[in-house]
């Protein structure tokens, strides 16, 4: 990955935010709470680690894919492409 | 939740590894490693968490639902088929 | 499927729509229309197609589930359930 | 779109066949088919789609994206990236 320190930091504080959310979800588990609270809770993990991975999506695109398609590398013009297919068809729905 | 100890347990563990997982991914972003393998290890995360939502809508389905179901109030009949109806379309894509 | 004759008409307009949109989107392959135009033309299908499923699945919840879970048949209650998780799961992301 | 006639004619004969499966999702309704059957036929034509999106955005990432990012006019550059992240965020689920 290639981001500023600032980028990061901020990053890194989404994803203590969602490791948070997953010991409410185990919380909610342990005390019981209603099957459809904990379904819409974990649901809206999903939704930030879909986030997540969008932002580093945007800057995958922005740096390395960039980079590789402006080289002279088809090989890696290649790669970056399949890479990106993968990562959508993983998704599913596209 | 109407739940065995035992499947409660299970469903627990499942939760604590995604929460290591998320824990993983931190590392990951903190290390520098390549976008792409970040982006695959939160999307490992996120089928982790699909799998947990299926397990306690099953659960939902056989308990809480079939309760519902088989009452004479239709209000509570209703509230939840709705209910599920909502899940669906909060998860997108039917 | 238990349906009103109303609802039947009214879910078949919609699919009459879809068939339509389909064929927008040849024409706008045909006419080598922008790539992310065809693509947002077919993601617009793909939402129709969503709205239609969750129509159905909640006329299903609300006969054949309703049915299968108020009669004395486990087998019925179980098939009913697994049929939801496999749509669920062929959907991919709960 | 780029593309060549031959790459041309089988994305159309893809949009055919699917526009094909449409209509046979009416036939399935007008003869009120098991919902689940419905459901299921409907899914199929969901990963047509998803099939049919994915070959438009790979013939874009070679195409229109490297001319862009290859470009150079920094909008130009923006304006793919920002779409392409449009597309991800329709399609839900990163």
């Amino acid at each position: 990955m290639q981001m500023s320190e600032t980028e990061k930091r901020k990053i890194l504080a989404r994803l203590k935010t969602i490791e948070g959310h997953v010991r409410g979800v185990q919380r909610m588990v342990d005390e019981d709470q209603y099957c459809i609270d904990v379904i819409r809770q974990t649901q809206a993990i999903q939704r930030a680690l879909e986030k997540f991975n969008a932002l580093i999506l945007e800057n995958h695109l922005n740096t390395c894919v960039t980079t590789a398609i402006r080289s002279e590398n088809a090989d890696e013009r290649e790669r970056v492409v399949t890479e990106i297919m993968d990562v959508f068809e993983t998704a599913g729905k596209l």
